[in-house]
Protein backbone atom coordinates (compact mmCIF):
# COMPACT_ATOMS: atom_id res chain seq x y z
CA UNK A 1 0.00 0.00 0.00
CA UNK A 2 0.94 3.82 -0.25
CA UNK A 3 1.36 4.18 3.14
CA UNK A 4 3.01 1.40 4.20
CA UNK A 5 7.05 2.42 5.32
CA UNK A 6 9.77 2.81 2.56
CA UNK A 7 13.23 2.79 1.71
CA UNK A 8 14.93 5.86 2.17
CA UNK A 9 14.45 7.76 -1.80
CA UNK A 10 16.58 7.27 -4.53
CA UNK A 11 19.64 9.74 -4.60
CA UNK A 12 19.51 12.62 -5.46
CA UNK A 13 22.01 12.73 -8.47
CA UNK A 14 20.28 10.09 -10.15
CA UNK A 15 17.02 11.33 -10.18
CA UNK A 16 18.43 14.55 -12.11
CA UNK A 17 20.59 12.01 -14.38
CA UNK A 18 16.90 10.25 -14.89
CA UNK A 19 14.96 13.24 -15.85
CA UNK A 20 17.80 14.72 -18.18
CA UNK A 21 17.94 11.19 -19.81
CA UNK A 22 14.36 11.36 -20.32
CA UNK A 23 13.87 15.18 -21.22
CA UNK A 24 16.70 13.82 -23.99
CA UNK A 25 14.77 10.85 -24.88
CA UNK A 26 11.73 13.43 -25.70
CA UNK A 27 13.76 15.40 -27.38
CA UNK A 28 15.40 13.31 -29.47
CA UNK A 29 11.42 12.08 -30.66
CA UNK A 30 10.25 15.54 -31.24
CA UNK A 31 13.41 16.20 -33.20
CA UNK A 32 13.07 13.16 -35.73
CA UNK A 33 9.07 14.16 -36.05
CA UNK A 34 9.90 17.91 -37.08
CA UNK A 35 12.67 16.04 -39.41
CA UNK A 36 10.40 13.54 -41.11
CA UNK A 37 7.29 15.95 -41.01
CA UNK A 38 9.27 19.14 -42.12
CA UNK A 39 11.14 17.91 -44.02
CA UNK A 40 10.55 14.58 -45.32
CA UNK A 41 7.00 14.66 -46.00
CA UNK A 42 5.69 13.05 -42.97
CA UNK A 43 4.81 9.51 -42.31
CA UNK A 44 2.80 6.88 -43.79
CA UNK A 45 2.11 3.22 -44.80
CA UNK A 46 1.03 2.34 -47.90
CA UNK A 47 2.49 5.06 -49.60
CA UNK A 48 5.89 6.82 -50.90
CA UNK A 49 6.30 8.08 -47.42
CA UNK A 50 6.34 4.49 -45.83
CA UNK A 51 10.24 4.44 -45.52
CA UNK A 52 9.80 7.60 -43.01
CA UNK A 53 8.35 4.94 -40.47
CA UNK A 54 11.33 3.31 -40.52
CA UNK A 55 13.81 5.99 -38.69
CA UNK A 56 10.39 7.05 -36.72
CA UNK A 57 10.01 3.31 -35.40
CA UNK A 58 14.15 2.58 -34.98
CA UNK A 59 14.44 5.80 -32.65
CA UNK A 60 11.54 5.07 -30.70
CA UNK A 61 12.19 1.54 -30.75
CA UNK A 62 16.00 0.54 -30.40
CA UNK A 63 16.85 3.60 -28.98
CA UNK A 64 14.26 5.32 -26.33
CA UNK A 65 11.98 2.45 -25.45
CA UNK A 66 15.62 0.20 -25.46
CA UNK A 67 16.94 2.55 -23.24
CA UNK A 68 14.15 3.22 -20.71
CA UNK A 69 13.92 -0.64 -20.70
CA UNK A 70 17.28 -0.50 -19.37
CA UNK A 71 16.58 1.94 -17.07
CA UNK A 72 14.36 0.42 -15.09
CA UNK A 73 16.20 -0.98 -12.22
CA UNK A 74 18.34 2.27 -11.31
CA UNK A 75 14.15 4.29 -11.27
CA UNK A 76 12.55 1.40 -9.62
CA UNK A 77 15.25 0.18 -7.29
CA UNK A 78 12.78 -0.12 -4.46
CA UNK A 79 10.70 -1.93 -5.79
CA UNK A 80 10.10 -5.62 -5.22
CA UNK A 81 12.65 -7.50 -8.15
CA UNK A 82 9.90 -9.14 -10.10
CA UNK A 83 7.39 -6.36 -10.73
CA UNK A 84 10.75 -4.85 -12.12
CA UNK A 85 11.89 -7.45 -13.85
CA UNK A 86 7.74 -7.88 -15.51
CA UNK A 87 8.87 -3.77 -16.71
CA UNK A 88 11.71 -4.24 -18.37
CA UNK A 89 10.14 -7.50 -20.10
CA UNK A 90 7.13 -5.26 -21.22
CA UNK A 91 9.44 -2.47 -22.58
CA UNK A 92 12.01 -4.46 -24.20
CA UNK A 93 8.42 -6.46 -25.95
CA UNK A 94 7.21 -3.41 -26.78
CA UNK A 95 10.63 -1.88 -28.34
CA UNK A 96 11.13 -5.35 -30.16
CA UNK A 97 7.26 -4.29 -31.91
CA UNK A 98 8.21 -0.86 -33.05
CA UNK A 99 11.81 -2.11 -34.22
CA UNK A 100 9.62 -5.31 -36.25
CA UNK A 101 6.99 -2.61 -37.68
CA UNK A 102 9.81 -0.20 -38.67
CA UNK A 103 12.37 -3.15 -40.72
CA UNK A 104 8.70 -3.94 -42.50
CA UNK A 105 8.97 -0.34 -43.21
CA UNK A 106 12.14 -0.10 -45.15
CA UNK A 107 11.93 -3.98 -46.70
CA UNK A 108 8.45 -3.20 -48.09
CA UNK A 109 9.89 0.32 -49.78
CA UNK A 110 12.64 -1.46 -50.88
CA UNK A 111 10.74 -3.47 -52.75
CA UNK A 112 8.33 -1.48 -54.30
CA UNK A 113 10.98 0.55 -55.49
CA UNK A 114 13.31 -2.12 -57.05
CA UNK A 115 16.28 -1.21 -54.39
CA UNK A 116 18.49 -3.88 -52.90
CA UNK A 117 18.16 -4.57 -49.24
CA UNK A 118 21.32 -5.62 -46.73
CA UNK A 119 24.37 -3.95 -48.77
CA UNK A 120 24.93 -0.81 -46.51
CA UNK A 121 27.34 -0.98 -43.40
CA UNK A 122 24.01 1.02 -41.64
CA UNK A 123 22.01 -2.43 -42.71
CA UNK A 124 24.53 -5.35 -41.50
CA UNK A 125 25.14 -3.44 -37.94
CA UNK A 126 21.02 -2.83 -37.19
CA UNK A 127 20.36 -6.54 -38.70
CA UNK A 128 23.13 -7.61 -36.42
CA UNK A 129 21.80 -5.61 -33.58
CA UNK A 130 18.09 -6.75 -33.97
CA UNK A 131 18.82 -10.55 -33.69
CA UNK A 132 20.63 -9.94 -30.93
CA UNK A 133 18.36 -7.95 -29.30
CA UNK A 134 15.57 -10.77 -30.39
CA UNK A 135 17.75 -13.25 -28.66
CA UNK A 136 18.38 -11.18 -25.72
CA UNK A 137 14.92 -10.59 -25.42
CA UNK A 138 13.69 -13.92 -25.96
CA UNK A 139 16.36 -15.24 -23.66
CA UNK A 140 14.85 -12.92 -20.71
CA UNK A 141 11.22 -14.62 -21.22
CA UNK A 142 11.77 -18.33 -21.44
CA UNK A 143 8.38 -20.68 -21.76
CA UNK A 144 7.10 -21.02 -18.41
CA UNK A 145 7.88 -17.84 -17.06
CA UNK A 146 5.05 -16.28 -14.78
CA UNK A 147 4.75 -20.53 -13.23
CA UNK A 148 5.25 -21.50 -10.26
CA UNK A 149 9.13 -21.45 -10.24
CA UNK A 150 8.99 -24.89 -8.33
CA UNK A 151 7.30 -26.54 -11.24
CA UNK A 152 8.34 -29.07 -13.16
CA UNK A 153 9.46 -28.07 -16.74
CA UNK A 154 8.81 -30.20 -19.61
CA UNK A 155 9.44 -27.49 -22.44
CA UNK A 156 11.64 -27.86 -25.79
CA UNK A 157 15.81 -27.28 -25.20
CA UNK A 158 16.59 -23.96 -26.15
CA UNK A 159 20.13 -24.09 -27.87
CA UNK A 160 23.18 -23.41 -25.25
CA UNK A 161 24.09 -20.19 -24.84
CA UNK A 162 20.23 -18.93 -25.56
CA UNK A 163 20.00 -21.92 -22.29
CA UNK A 164 22.88 -19.58 -21.04
CA UNK A 165 20.71 -16.05 -20.80
CA UNK A 166 17.30 -17.57 -19.71
CA UNK A 167 18.83 -19.15 -16.48
CA UNK A 168 19.73 -15.96 -15.49
CA UNK A 169 15.93 -14.55 -15.57
CA UNK A 170 13.67 -17.83 -15.14
CA UNK A 171 12.88 -18.29 -12.01
CA UNK A 172 13.82 -21.79 -11.52
CA UNK A 173 17.54 -22.00 -12.54
CA UNK A 174 20.10 -22.28 -9.70
CA UNK A 175 21.37 -19.79 -8.24
CA UNK A 176 25.12 -20.61 -9.40
CA UNK A 177 24.37 -20.11 -12.76
CA UNK A 178 22.36 -16.78 -12.96
CA UNK A 179 24.93 -15.60 -10.65
CA UNK A 180 27.17 -16.09 -13.29
CA UNK A 181 25.71 -15.45 -16.55
CA UNK A 182 24.20 -11.86 -14.73
CA UNK A 183 26.74 -9.77 -15.79
CA UNK A 184 27.24 -10.90 -19.79
CA UNK A 185 23.44 -10.15 -19.47
CA UNK A 186 24.07 -6.56 -17.98
CA UNK A 187 27.45 -6.39 -20.80
CA UNK A 188 25.54 -6.98 -23.51
CA UNK A 189 22.55 -5.27 -23.10
CA UNK A 190 24.22 -2.22 -22.30
CA UNK A 191 26.27 -3.02 -25.42
CA UNK A 192 23.40 -3.84 -27.84
CA UNK A 193 22.00 -0.24 -26.96
CA UNK A 194 25.08 1.35 -28.15
CA UNK A 195 25.21 -0.63 -31.23
CA UNK A 196 21.34 0.95 -31.90
CA UNK A 197 22.45 4.34 -31.29
CA UNK A 198 25.41 4.02 -33.73
CA UNK A 199 23.24 2.42 -36.07
CA UNK A 200 21.08 5.41 -36.18
CA UNK A 201 23.80 7.31 -36.46
CA UNK A 202 24.78 5.58 -39.95
CA UNK A 203 21.15 6.17 -40.94
CA UNK A 204 20.79 10.06 -40.60
CA UNK A 205 24.04 9.65 -42.62
CA UNK A 206 22.81 7.69 -45.23
CA UNK A 207 19.79 9.82 -45.40
CA UNK A 208 21.22 13.13 -45.62
CA UNK A 209 23.68 11.55 -48.50
CA UNK A 210 20.64 9.86 -50.49
CA UNK A 211 18.19 13.17 -50.02
CA UNK A 212 20.54 16.28 -49.69
CA UNK A 213 24.07 15.47 -51.14
CA UNK A 214 24.66 18.47 -52.90
CA UNK A 215 22.76 21.48 -50.22
CA UNK A 216 24.31 19.09 -47.31
CA UNK A 217 27.87 20.97 -46.98
CA UNK A 218 25.75 24.26 -47.06
CA UNK A 219 24.90 24.36 -43.53
CA UNK A 220 21.19 23.57 -44.84
CA UNK A 221 18.34 23.47 -41.98
CA UNK A 222 17.71 19.89 -42.75
CA UNK A 223 21.26 19.20 -42.61
CA UNK A 224 21.82 20.63 -38.88
CA UNK A 225 18.22 19.19 -38.36
CA UNK A 226 19.54 15.79 -38.54
CA UNK A 227 23.19 16.46 -37.23
CA UNK A 228 21.40 17.89 -33.68
CA UNK A 229 19.30 14.96 -33.39
CA UNK A 230 22.68 12.63 -33.85
CA UNK A 231 24.27 14.42 -31.36
CA UNK A 232 20.72 14.12 -29.26
CA UNK A 233 21.20 10.23 -29.89
CA UNK A 234 24.75 10.61 -28.38
CA UNK A 235 23.87 12.69 -25.44
CA UNK A 236 20.89 9.99 -24.57
CA UNK A 237 23.59 6.94 -25.45
CA UNK A 238 25.75 9.11 -22.74
CA UNK A 239 23.20 9.80 -19.83
CA UNK A 240 21.66 6.21 -20.24
CA UNK A 241 24.91 4.83 -20.09
CA UNK A 242 26.64 6.70 -17.08
CA UNK A 243 22.77 6.07 -14.75
CA UNK A 244 23.42 2.24 -15.48
CA UNK A 245 27.38 2.04 -15.06
CA UNK A 246 27.34 4.05 -12.13
CA UNK A 247 28.42 1.62 -9.07
CA UNK A 248 26.95 3.28 -6.07
CA UNK A 249 23.57 4.10 -8.55
CA UNK A 250 22.78 0.04 -8.76
CA UNK A 251 19.72 -1.22 -7.26
CA UNK A 252 20.47 -2.22 -3.78
CA UNK A 253 19.14 -5.48 -2.77
CA UNK A 254 15.65 -5.51 -0.67
CA UNK A 255 15.70 -7.51 2.72
CA UNK A 256 14.01 -10.79 0.93
CA UNK A 257 16.93 -11.11 -1.75
CA UNK A 258 19.82 -10.76 0.47
CA UNK A 259 18.30 -13.44 2.48
CA UNK A 260 18.72 -14.96 -0.78
CA UNK A 261 21.62 -13.77 -1.50
CA UNK A 262 23.15 -15.82 1.36
CA UNK A 263 22.31 -19.10 0.39
CA UNK A 264 23.70 -18.20 -2.66
CA UNK A 265 26.86 -17.10 -1.06
CA UNK A 266 27.17 -20.28 1.04
CA UNK A 267 26.43 -22.55 -2.20
CA UNK A 268 29.15 -21.04 -4.38
CA UNK A 269 33.05 -21.16 -3.66
CA UNK A 270 34.40 -20.78 -6.83
CA UNK A 271 33.64 -16.81 -6.42
CA UNK A 272 36.83 -14.37 -5.63
CA UNK A 273 36.18 -13.30 -2.07
CA UNK A 274 38.31 -10.20 -2.71
CA UNK A 275 37.21 -6.65 -0.91
CA UNK A 276 35.83 -4.36 -2.76
CA UNK A 277 38.46 -1.60 -2.22
CA UNK B 1 64.38 -8.60 -11.63
CA UNK B 2 62.92 -11.25 -13.44
CA UNK B 3 63.57 -13.87 -10.80
CA UNK B 4 61.72 -12.34 -8.27
CA UNK B 5 58.47 -13.70 -6.89
CA UNK B 6 55.65 -12.90 -8.80
CA UNK B 7 52.28 -12.71 -7.82
CA UNK B 8 49.86 -14.83 -9.70
CA UNK B 9 49.28 -14.95 -13.30
CA UNK B 10 46.67 -12.97 -15.12
CA UNK B 11 43.17 -15.37 -15.24
CA UNK B 12 43.00 -17.42 -18.61
CA UNK B 13 40.04 -15.72 -19.98
CA UNK B 14 41.46 -12.15 -19.66
CA UNK B 15 44.55 -13.50 -21.32
CA UNK B 16 42.32 -14.83 -24.55
CA UNK B 17 40.35 -11.90 -24.77
CA UNK B 18 43.36 -9.44 -24.59
CA UNK B 19 44.89 -11.76 -27.54
CA UNK B 20 41.35 -11.52 -29.57
CA UNK B 21 41.44 -7.62 -28.97
CA UNK B 22 45.10 -7.66 -30.83
CA UNK B 23 44.28 -9.87 -33.33
CA UNK B 24 40.82 -7.97 -34.30
CA UNK B 25 43.33 -4.71 -33.86
CA UNK B 26 45.79 -5.96 -36.40
CA UNK B 27 43.52 -7.42 -38.79
CA UNK B 28 41.27 -3.66 -38.83
CA UNK B 29 44.65 -1.88 -38.84
CA UNK B 30 45.44 -4.36 -42.23
CA UNK B 31 41.88 -3.94 -43.46
CA UNK B 32 42.08 -0.14 -43.17
CA UNK B 33 45.28 -0.65 -45.41
CA UNK B 34 43.75 -2.95 -48.33
CA UNK B 35 40.77 -0.81 -48.74
CA UNK B 36 42.74 2.40 -49.25
CA UNK B 37 45.73 1.02 -51.27
CA UNK B 38 43.52 -1.90 -53.22
CA UNK B 39 40.85 0.81 -53.96
CA UNK B 40 41.63 4.33 -53.20
CA UNK B 41 44.57 4.41 -54.91
CA UNK B 42 47.05 4.20 -51.63
CA UNK B 43 48.28 7.15 -48.92
CA UNK B 44 50.35 10.41 -50.00
CA UNK B 45 50.98 13.82 -48.34
CA UNK B 46 51.26 16.16 -50.94
CA UNK B 47 48.74 14.58 -54.09
CA UNK B 48 45.03 14.14 -54.13
CA UNK B 49 45.91 11.49 -51.57
CA UNK B 50 46.15 12.87 -48.93
CA UNK B 51 42.52 12.22 -48.24
CA UNK B 52 43.78 8.66 -47.51
CA UNK B 53 45.71 9.49 -44.87
CA UNK B 54 42.50 10.68 -42.18
CA UNK B 55 40.90 7.20 -42.17
CA UNK B 56 44.27 5.12 -41.67
CA UNK B 57 45.33 7.73 -39.15
CA UNK B 58 42.32 8.24 -37.19
CA UNK B 59 41.74 4.42 -37.13
CA UNK B 60 45.05 3.79 -35.86
CA UNK B 61 45.39 6.20 -33.35
CA UNK B 62 41.52 6.98 -31.97
CA UNK B 63 40.73 3.36 -32.08
CA UNK B 64 43.31 1.07 -32.14
CA UNK B 65 45.76 2.84 -29.78
CA UNK B 66 43.07 4.44 -27.92
CA UNK B 67 41.74 1.13 -27.44
CA UNK B 68 45.62 0.08 -26.05
CA UNK B 69 45.96 2.61 -23.62
CA UNK B 70 42.60 2.27 -21.94
CA UNK B 71 43.43 -1.76 -21.42
CA UNK B 72 47.11 -1.52 -20.19
CA UNK B 73 45.44 -1.82 -16.49
CA UNK B 74 43.90 -5.27 -17.45
CA UNK B 75 47.11 -6.06 -19.22
CA UNK B 76 50.08 -5.18 -16.91
CA UNK B 77 48.04 -6.12 -13.69
CA UNK B 78 50.71 -7.05 -11.43
CA UNK B 79 53.37 -4.00 -12.53
CA UNK B 80 53.79 -0.87 -10.16
CA UNK B 81 51.08 1.14 -10.99
CA UNK B 82 53.01 4.23 -11.61
CA UNK B 83 55.01 2.65 -14.79
CA UNK B 84 51.18 1.24 -15.66
CA UNK B 85 50.46 4.97 -15.57
CA UNK B 86 53.14 5.70 -18.04
CA UNK B 87 52.62 3.27 -20.68
CA UNK B 88 48.83 4.89 -20.80
CA UNK B 89 49.93 7.74 -21.12
CA UNK B 90 51.95 7.33 -23.83
CA UNK B 91 49.88 5.59 -25.50
CA UNK B 92 47.35 7.88 -25.36
CA UNK B 93 49.89 10.54 -26.61
CA UNK B 94 51.05 8.28 -29.66
CA UNK B 95 47.03 8.04 -30.56
CA UNK B 96 46.80 11.92 -30.38
CA UNK B 97 49.58 13.07 -32.52
CA UNK B 98 48.01 10.42 -35.14
CA UNK B 99 45.03 11.72 -34.74
CA UNK B 100 45.62 15.31 -35.71
CA UNK B 101 48.07 14.29 -38.41
CA UNK B 102 44.69 12.50 -39.59
CA UNK B 103 42.61 15.83 -39.15
CA UNK B 104 45.29 17.85 -40.41
CA UNK B 105 44.95 15.65 -43.75
CA UNK B 106 41.30 16.36 -44.43
CA UNK B 107 41.59 19.74 -43.24
CA UNK B 108 44.72 19.80 -46.48
CA UNK B 109 42.62 17.70 -48.90
CA UNK B 110 39.20 20.12 -48.10
CA UNK B 111 41.02 23.39 -48.50
CA UNK B 112 42.76 22.50 -51.88
CA UNK B 113 39.16 21.03 -53.06
CA UNK B 114 37.25 24.00 -51.98
CA UNK B 115 35.57 21.38 -49.83
CA UNK B 116 33.64 23.29 -46.67
CA UNK B 117 35.03 22.00 -43.34
CA UNK B 118 32.38 20.25 -40.47
CA UNK B 119 29.23 20.21 -41.84
CA UNK B 120 28.90 16.58 -41.65
CA UNK B 121 27.81 14.45 -38.34
CA UNK B 122 30.63 12.27 -38.97
CA UNK B 123 32.76 16.04 -38.41
CA UNK B 124 30.68 16.90 -35.66
CA UNK B 125 30.51 13.61 -33.82
CA UNK B 126 34.55 13.02 -34.45
CA UNK B 127 35.87 16.77 -33.41
CA UNK B 128 33.64 16.33 -30.05
CA UNK B 129 35.67 12.65 -29.92
CA UNK B 130 39.07 14.51 -30.00
CA UNK B 131 39.03 17.86 -28.39
CA UNK B 132 37.25 15.69 -25.28
CA UNK B 133 39.95 13.42 -25.60
CA UNK B 134 42.43 16.15 -25.77
CA UNK B 135 41.05 17.61 -22.32
CA UNK B 136 41.16 13.80 -20.91
CA UNK B 137 44.03 12.74 -21.58
CA UNK B 138 45.77 16.74 -20.94
CA UNK B 139 43.99 16.36 -17.47
CA UNK B 140 46.41 12.77 -17.06
CA UNK B 141 49.15 15.10 -17.34
CA UNK B 142 49.32 18.19 -15.47
CA UNK B 143 52.47 20.41 -15.10
CA UNK B 144 54.84 18.84 -12.61
CA UNK B 145 53.67 15.29 -13.32
CA UNK B 146 56.98 13.38 -12.30
CA UNK B 147 58.14 15.30 -9.95
CA UNK B 148 58.17 14.61 -6.05
CA UNK B 149 54.76 14.02 -5.11
CA UNK B 150 55.38 16.16 -1.57
CA UNK B 151 57.11 19.02 -3.18
CA UNK B 152 54.82 21.74 -3.13
CA UNK B 153 52.72 23.18 -6.59
CA UNK B 154 53.01 26.60 -7.55
CA UNK B 155 51.42 26.16 -11.68
CA UNK B 156 48.58 28.10 -12.90
CA UNK B 157 45.36 27.13 -12.12
CA UNK B 158 43.77 25.09 -14.81
CA UNK B 159 39.68 25.42 -16.02
CA UNK B 160 37.57 23.95 -12.93
CA UNK B 161 35.98 20.64 -14.36
CA UNK B 162 40.12 19.82 -16.16
CA UNK B 163 41.46 20.60 -12.38
CA UNK B 164 38.43 17.47 -11.45
CA UNK B 165 40.46 15.11 -13.75
CA UNK B 166 43.72 16.33 -12.83
CA UNK B 167 43.04 15.33 -9.20
CA UNK B 168 42.89 12.23 -10.41
CA UNK B 169 45.98 11.45 -11.99
CA UNK B 170 48.13 13.72 -10.26
CA UNK B 171 50.02 12.38 -7.37
CA UNK B 172 50.05 14.80 -5.02
CA UNK B 173 46.23 15.55 -5.12
CA UNK B 174 44.33 14.58 -2.50
CA UNK B 175 43.14 10.60 -1.77
CA UNK B 176 39.60 12.12 -1.32
CA UNK B 177 39.77 14.00 -4.85
CA UNK B 178 40.89 10.94 -6.78
CA UNK B 179 38.85 8.50 -5.38
CA UNK B 180 35.97 10.78 -6.29
CA UNK B 181 37.05 11.47 -9.86
CA UNK B 182 38.32 8.06 -10.98
CA UNK B 183 34.99 6.54 -11.91
CA UNK B 184 34.08 9.57 -13.74
CA UNK B 185 37.50 9.46 -15.97
CA UNK B 186 37.05 5.67 -16.60
CA UNK B 187 33.63 6.02 -17.52
CA UNK B 188 34.28 9.07 -19.90
CA UNK B 189 37.31 7.39 -21.19
CA UNK B 190 35.40 3.94 -22.28
CA UNK B 191 32.73 6.89 -23.40
CA UNK B 192 35.45 8.56 -25.66
CA UNK B 193 36.51 5.16 -27.57
CA UNK B 194 33.39 4.33 -28.52
CA UNK B 195 32.13 7.11 -30.07
CA UNK B 196 35.30 6.88 -31.68
CA UNK B 197 34.40 3.90 -33.03
CA UNK B 198 31.13 5.36 -33.98
CA UNK B 199 32.71 8.34 -35.57
CA UNK B 200 35.00 5.53 -37.66
CA UNK B 201 31.54 3.81 -38.98
CA UNK B 202 30.15 7.06 -39.91
CA UNK B 203 33.40 7.83 -42.12
CA UNK B 204 33.09 4.35 -43.39
CA UNK B 205 29.81 4.89 -44.69
CA UNK B 206 30.41 8.67 -46.06
CA UNK B 207 33.62 7.34 -48.29
CA UNK B 208 31.35 4.38 -49.90
CA UNK B 209 28.28 6.86 -50.88
CA UNK B 210 30.81 9.95 -52.44
CA UNK B 211 32.70 6.99 -53.96
CA UNK B 212 30.98 3.93 -54.91
CA UNK B 213 27.19 5.71 -54.45
CA UNK B 214 25.32 3.76 -57.93
CA UNK B 215 27.63 0.06 -57.23
CA UNK B 216 27.72 -0.20 -53.46
CA UNK B 217 24.04 -1.35 -53.30
CA UNK B 218 25.30 -4.42 -55.98
CA UNK B 219 27.29 -5.78 -53.28
CA UNK B 220 30.62 -4.96 -55.11
CA UNK B 221 33.90 -6.01 -53.30
CA UNK B 222 34.79 -2.43 -52.45
CA UNK B 223 31.47 -1.77 -50.65
CA UNK B 224 31.41 -5.75 -49.00
CA UNK B 225 35.54 -4.81 -47.47
CA UNK B 226 34.82 -1.40 -46.31
CA UNK B 227 31.30 -3.04 -44.39
CA UNK B 228 33.79 -6.10 -42.73
CA UNK B 229 36.04 -3.07 -41.57
CA UNK B 230 33.12 -1.54 -39.66
CA UNK B 231 32.63 -4.92 -38.05
CA UNK B 232 35.68 -6.01 -37.43
CA UNK B 233 35.19 -2.07 -36.01
CA UNK B 234 32.45 -3.36 -33.79
CA UNK B 235 34.03 -6.24 -32.54
CA UNK B 236 37.19 -4.39 -31.36
CA UNK B 237 34.91 -2.37 -29.45
CA UNK B 238 33.43 -5.33 -27.94
CA UNK B 239 36.06 -7.01 -26.92
CA UNK B 240 38.21 -4.04 -25.46
CA UNK B 241 34.77 -3.29 -23.48
CA UNK B 242 34.03 -6.62 -21.81
CA UNK B 243 37.28 -6.96 -21.06
CA UNK B 244 37.55 -2.79 -19.38
CA UNK B 245 33.93 -3.33 -17.76
CA UNK B 246 34.07 -7.47 -16.26
CA UNK B 247 34.32 -6.85 -12.32
CA UNK B 248 36.82 -9.69 -11.65
CA UNK B 249 39.20 -8.55 -13.90
CA UNK B 250 39.66 -5.18 -12.37
CA UNK B 251 43.29 -4.90 -11.49
CA UNK B 252 44.07 -5.90 -8.06
CA UNK B 253 45.60 -3.45 -5.80
CA UNK B 254 49.00 -4.49 -4.93
CA UNK B 255 50.19 -4.33 -1.36
CA UNK B 256 51.86 -0.88 -0.96
CA UNK B 257 48.39 0.54 -2.41
CA UNK B 258 46.04 -1.15 -0.17
CA UNK B 259 47.85 0.22 2.62
CA UNK B 260 47.41 3.59 0.92
CA UNK B 261 43.52 2.77 0.27
CA UNK B 262 43.22 1.60 3.84
CA UNK B 263 44.12 5.32 4.84
CA UNK B 264 42.25 7.00 2.24
CA UNK B 265 39.27 4.39 3.29
CA UNK B 266 39.59 6.44 7.44
CA UNK B 267 39.50 9.17 5.81
CA UNK B 268 36.41 9.44 4.19
CA UNK B 269 32.65 9.07 5.78
CA UNK B 270 30.52 10.45 3.23
CA UNK B 271 30.71 7.08 1.20
CA UNK B 272 28.43 4.32 1.04
CA UNK B 273 29.33 1.48 3.44
CA UNK B 274 27.06 -1.14 1.26
CA UNK B 275 27.97 -5.31 0.86
CA UNK B 276 28.94 -5.45 -2.66
CA UNK B 277 26.82 -9.00 -3.89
Amino acid sequence: GMDEARPPASPAGLSAYVAVSQLLGLTLLATTGAWLGRYRGGVAWHSPLQFNVHPLCMVLGMVFLQGDALLVYRVFRHEAKRSTKVLHALLHGLALVFALVGIIAVFEFHRSKGIPDMYSLHSWCGMAAFVLYLLQVRAGEPPGAGRDPRAPRNTPVPPQWLLGCAFFLFPGASFSLRGRYKPQHVFFGIALFVLSIATSLLGITEMLLFNIRDSYSQFVPEGVLANTLGVLLVAFGLVVGYVLTRDDWKRPPLPEELALSMDFKTLTEGESPGGSS
